[in-house]
């Protein structure tokens, strides 16, 4: 049967003010009317059901995601502590396979969004079959729109049948030259859309993971906070996907944005005529390509370009576009009275 | 002996949301630490007492005016409505020509910035003599500082002895070019500081202003509510001073600002090393030339130029500086429930 995976951790302070520890962006409605982590629950509706889908989260946002996303408790995983993408899936991974041995996987993320859910459905169900079909583990590569440097990148290889490809290699955050050339290549984005067969996965891990694999054995003793305090932080990619001959990608032909700064909005949401992104009660006059949001407090810009304005939280950010990628060191220079939202 | 008139009334709206009509720029700390019409008191201090100061308000400010100045209540004049200047200076002289028949009055506004409080003093002593000396309507010509276009001009005409010039002619909010053509011949800026004795303004306006004159007999009756209820709202420099032949012009070698948009705080107020003035708890960083303002919720500016950003009265506003002079017409686009503070 396939299963899915949705990682559902994160501090959130990408999204300051709006977003918090208690409230990360998977919990805010970043991309639309709906919550990124429900907006991804519906997206897997048709697909998989709830009953087979897993939600890894911390012990702090688990009793909020499992309210508002009406959650079964016994299909919340709560990390022990954050250890990145590669335990996680690892674990939850083993998870499966300990209820269903012939499981397949499909893992994502909570917080993104994704324009067309046609596509969306389509490729995981082509990734799942791949994984199936090839015994590999599959990684959905999506078509680049832009030369993000943000990114990693995925070099596709020969063909694998007319589903998949095998992977030339991987390539992590490029400059924008290189981003650029990769693109003229081929190339395609490392979404962190995967799937894999649980026994395969675990494979993997065992031939090429030294940092996870010697632990295995405490989740299949049940002992998962031996395994967290064990196991080294690492991502799924670098420790497992990057290490593996039996790695294949698929195509995704649809947006897809991780939702990675206030500057995302602009890809995400949509725009009025100025190209100006308004949430809540914003009140903007003779600007253009703002991006703007509060949470309750009346807000007027006028005159501005380029700008992000933020109340939320009794909190205001005003910040220039081309600095919303600094956000995190701003944040770091911040009073701990200012920045921590409690 | 000598008299001095403050105007404090006023709408309060160009320094929105920190204004508001309960909360007029007067009663704000915009140029330092102490509200500008406590400033305006303190730079009386030495020159007229208080027992000789009368303050003219509205019936809605009134009671703060008092309590916030400490104020004799026989001194504070309370318009029964809004008619500008002139009915409003015409009344505090006829009431003080009432107390002191040899009156010399000093008229000031509740909300200006004075740069350089011993200049301001010795130029009001010579515009008081020169008021007694010339038997003129004085007016205080401001050195001006830039090519302004939102004040009115003096140009000086033959001096009259060593202490005043006759006043060649007025000109009202003249474009950039011709601003910085009466600026090379040596016009001042018409900063609303005034001197004259009481007889002669009244002479004056007998003479010259049909529009308060036949209603200066309600004044005579007590009946301010009638006076008020008659004349047409006039400023007493379009109604009076550019009318009457009996003027003359004191040169005033100090900064002076009526702080009439947010854009007047770069002027009046400290800036940091990048231009950014900062009040209230804001953090500035990789910032030029801002200027913000916060009554209490934490504002962040991140990588803005000539960003004007207000958090006052659980409103935000940010404004490009270019577009401070337009805030009256943002104003009346917004809807009420926003615009209006309570």
């Amino acid at each position: 049967m396939d299963w899915a995976v949705v990682i559902a951790g994160g501090s959130g302070s990408r999204f300051w003010p709006l977003s918090s520890p208690t409230r990360p962006k998977q919990l805010l409605p970043l991309a639309g009317s709906r919550t990124t982590a429900q907006e991804t629950l519906d997206r897997l509706q048709g697909l998989i059901p709830p009953s087979r889908t897993l939600v890894v989260t911390n012990a702090q946002l688990a009793p909020m995601m499992i309210a508002h996303l009406q959650l079964d408790p016994a299909n919340v995983l709560i990390e022990p502590r954050s250890a990145s993408t590669g335990p996680a899936l690892i674990w939850a991974t083993a998870e499966i396979l300990k209820r269903d041995p012939s499981a397949a996987v499909l893992a994502l993320h909570a917080d993104w969004a994704i324009g067309d859910q046609a596509a969306f459905a389509a490729t995981a169900e082509t990734a799942l079959f791949a994984a199936r079909n090839h015994d590999r583990l599959v990684t959905v590569g999506i078509v680049p729109s832009r030369p993000e440097t943000g990114y990693g990148y995925i070099v596709p290889g020969p063909p694998l049948g007319a589903d998949a490809r095998a992977v030339a290699r991987f390539t992590e955050k490029p400059d924008a030259a290189t981003a650029l050339e990769l693109i003229a290549d081929g190339a395609l984005w490392n979404s962190g859309l995967f799937a894999w067969t649980a026994p395969r996965l675990l494979a993997e891990v065992r031939a090429h993971t030294p940092e996870v694999a010697p632990h295995l054995i405490h989740l299949a003793e049940g002992n998962v906070a031996e395994f967290f305090a064990s196991v080294t932080s690492i991502t799924i990619d670098v420790g497992v996907l990057e290490r593996s001959q039996a790695v294949a990608v698929v195509p995704g032909h649809f947006d897809w944005d991780d939702i990675g700064t206030w500057e995302a909005l602009a890809r995400v949401r949509s725009r009025d005529a100025d190209g100006n992104v308004v949430v809540g009660p914003v009140t903007v006059f003779e600007s253009r390509d703002c991006i703007t949001w509060s949470d309750g407090t009346p807000v007027v810009v006028s005159g501005m370009r380029d700008a992000i304005v933020i109340a939320a939280n009794d909190r205001v950010l005003v910040l220039n576009r081309s600095a919303a990628a600094d956000l995190k060191r701003t944040l770091a220079a911040l009073p701990p009275e200012v920045r921590d939202i409690s």
